[in-house]
């Protein structure tokens, strides 16, 4: 077992009605909040409106930022920051699933600057002093940012996507209600769970021995091949909606991370250059981009992929996890290959190139021009 | 899957040498420290020296508070409280096993009040609405109580030991040195294995249905069977070592309970008067109590423990679950038998008395006189 930090600060609320706490949350961190969402889909299903009732019960006044794209960008989040200047925000609620979640991050902490907030992501800022408190209402089960400190923005621009960690990120509360996940598409559905399903394995496959949290991997992936498939066969399950929201939350609010160093975290570095290049859904370029990856590294990895086998499938054999689960992304309807991306191979040189400027490399299976070719031709 | 709150602030520095960052956090809090220990082992063993010599370089002035007994009564928590009040300590520092945390946690919120500490546990004062600020340094893998707000302490003159929780009592830091526990004799060790196999089964047997958390507890006390043995055997062993604290930990830093209501506790209910009365370990006690308890509500325990013995003994009889821990308690040297605790038969009327006298009950098992007696009967 490797030295390792233990600490989550963020409350979670998880159950059916369990928004109407941000009533008395909300009230004791002042009474002008902005509320941030997306493209609408919280409007039209009547989630909004909830939030709004609780802030308005809660003496809250509140405006609005609407527009978060589902691979946001820090223009938005720069937009944002002035609108909560202007408004004179005291707290920040997020209405929405990951994209939402990482630009009110941004918005945290960006409240406080003068610069623009991408300086914080290429590392041109030093960190943050505060940060504005943020209340988070979860819609999409998916990236697990509702319970960690870390934000994902991308910049078109410069062709960069790239992370940001910081204490003051945790959310304050984060409210998870199976219920608001049940209108999520079936496509949106299984791009959440090859998120969390990545999330998971860029953990496990960091190479420090940490026998909990190999067990809790293999549980977590385990479960969610079982329920996976029922929340895309019976979107109106909360059974299965409730599992899936708790497995993206715990895949990333550091639980898998006990005794572990970093994680890996190549897979995500690589799938970043297919969501800046081709604005392709994050979790689709991550259940495109495993399996290659697996295979590649395929002779490093036999001893922890024969445990998932095993875990997972019943089998002995390390290959059988790498298959069963490209056979699972197929079934619940998440690519496995490029061209299912809509990306031919005339793109490759472009990828190639993408990888190389953002040097996309995990922490342990380090990836150069070679690895970044080998992997890519696995994926056609 | 029941709706649930997942929270918990305390901040975990697991590893050796951690101990080191006391200086930096100590710091913040002010320039006066109580330091509460138990009966010298610290002392011995070099622990204690570490952590005052952390203090000096914070530049925190301490005093000693010493002689916390494995049973910890509240008359020493007082005691305590007086010691702090008369110093002026800003804070607290516990260096020591359950014992002397769950003491330290009483001094956190009597340093505030004129009334006795007891007056929480028995429900006689309203809850606290401060507390001192509290660090953690564990030397003893058992209770989880240095990742969590409970503190349990008996009063031997009215034959009650009750547990307190409240949100102000989570250490701020814990710091978690498994070489600091390699001098744990064999004994303690198992006791302490003993606890942390409670602490997962009271939550595991919640008949919640929450997947997760369920099989987290059989991940947990896998671990808990694999490296026990490992840990008495060679005392020395960091892996052991490590992980079995790392186990304590988990099995009650809220981890398992997700998903779930409470967790029943008629275990320790029971439990609670073997130490009261006989001043038996927690741990020894608790191993006694668990196969007859599971053997008294067998029938409805079927399922639960038939996938307990598919997960860690690969059976997939119930029946095979009790046998099975059963014959590792005694494995490790921990009793199974009240005769093992020098608990004679002539002292029946006066166990039953007090289990009806403390209404000894679980939240889902209910228990009464003839529950009592049928499990007491399973423990000769």
């Amino acid at each position: 077992m490797e030295s390792f930090t233990s600490y989550n600060p963020t409350r979670l609320e998880f159950g059916k009605g369990k928004v109407k706490g941000l009533v008395k949350d909300a009230r004791e961190h002042g009474t002008k909040a902005l509320v941030i969402i997306g493209k609408g889909s919280v409007k039209r299903n009547g989630v909004l409106d909830e939030v709004l009732a609780s802030l308005q019960s809660a003496g809250v006044a509140y405006e609005i930022f609407e527009g978060i794209r589902a691979n946001p960008i820090y223009e938005d989040a720069d937009a944002a920051i002035a609108k909560a200047k202007e408004f004179g925000a005291e707290m920040l609620v997020a209405v929405g699933g990951g994209s939402v979640i990482d630009t009110a991050k941004a918005v945290a902490m960006g409240f406080y600057q003068d610069h623009s907030v991408w300086d914080f992501y290429v590392k041109k800022a030093s960190a943050p002093e505060k940060a504005l408190p943020l209340f988070v209402v979860l819609t999409l089960a998916a990236t697990g940012t509702e319970m960690n400190p870390f934000t994902v923005l991308q910049n078109d621009q410069s062709g960069q996507k790239y992370g940001f960690g910081n204490p003051l990120l945790y959310p304050k509360v984060a409210y998870l209600d199976p219920t608001y996940t049940m209108t999520v598409p079936a496509n949106q559905t299984a791009y959440g769970i090859a998120d969390l399903l990545a999330h998971t394995l860029e953990q496990y496959f960091d190479p420090s021995d940490s026998p909990l949290s190999n067990a809790f991997a293999a549980d977590v992936i385990s479960q969610a091949l079982h329920y996976g498939p029922v929340a895309i066969k019976e979107p109106e399950s909360y059974e299965a909606r409730a599992n899936i929201m708790w497995l993206a939350t715990i895949a990333l609010n550091g639980t898998l991370k006990a005794g572990k160093r970093s994680g890996d975290w190549g897979v995500h570095a690589y799938e970043h250059s297919l969501s800046v290049l081709f604005d392709v859904p994050h979790g689709a370029g991550l259940s495109a981009v495993y399996p290659a990856w697996m295979r590649f590294f395929q002779s490093r990895l036999e001893e922890k992929l024969a445990y998932l086998s095993q875990r997972c499938f019943g089998s002995d054999q390390g290959a059988d996890f790498i298959d069963g689960l490209e056979q699972f992304y197929r079934q619940i309807g998440t690519p496995v290959r490029l061209s299912e991306l809509g990306i031919g191979d005339d793109k490759a040189d472009a990828i190639l190139a993408n990888l190389a400027a953002n040097k996309a490399t995990g922490a342990f299976f380090s990836m150069g021009a070679e690895e970044h070719k080998g992997i890519l031709r696995l994926m056609w």
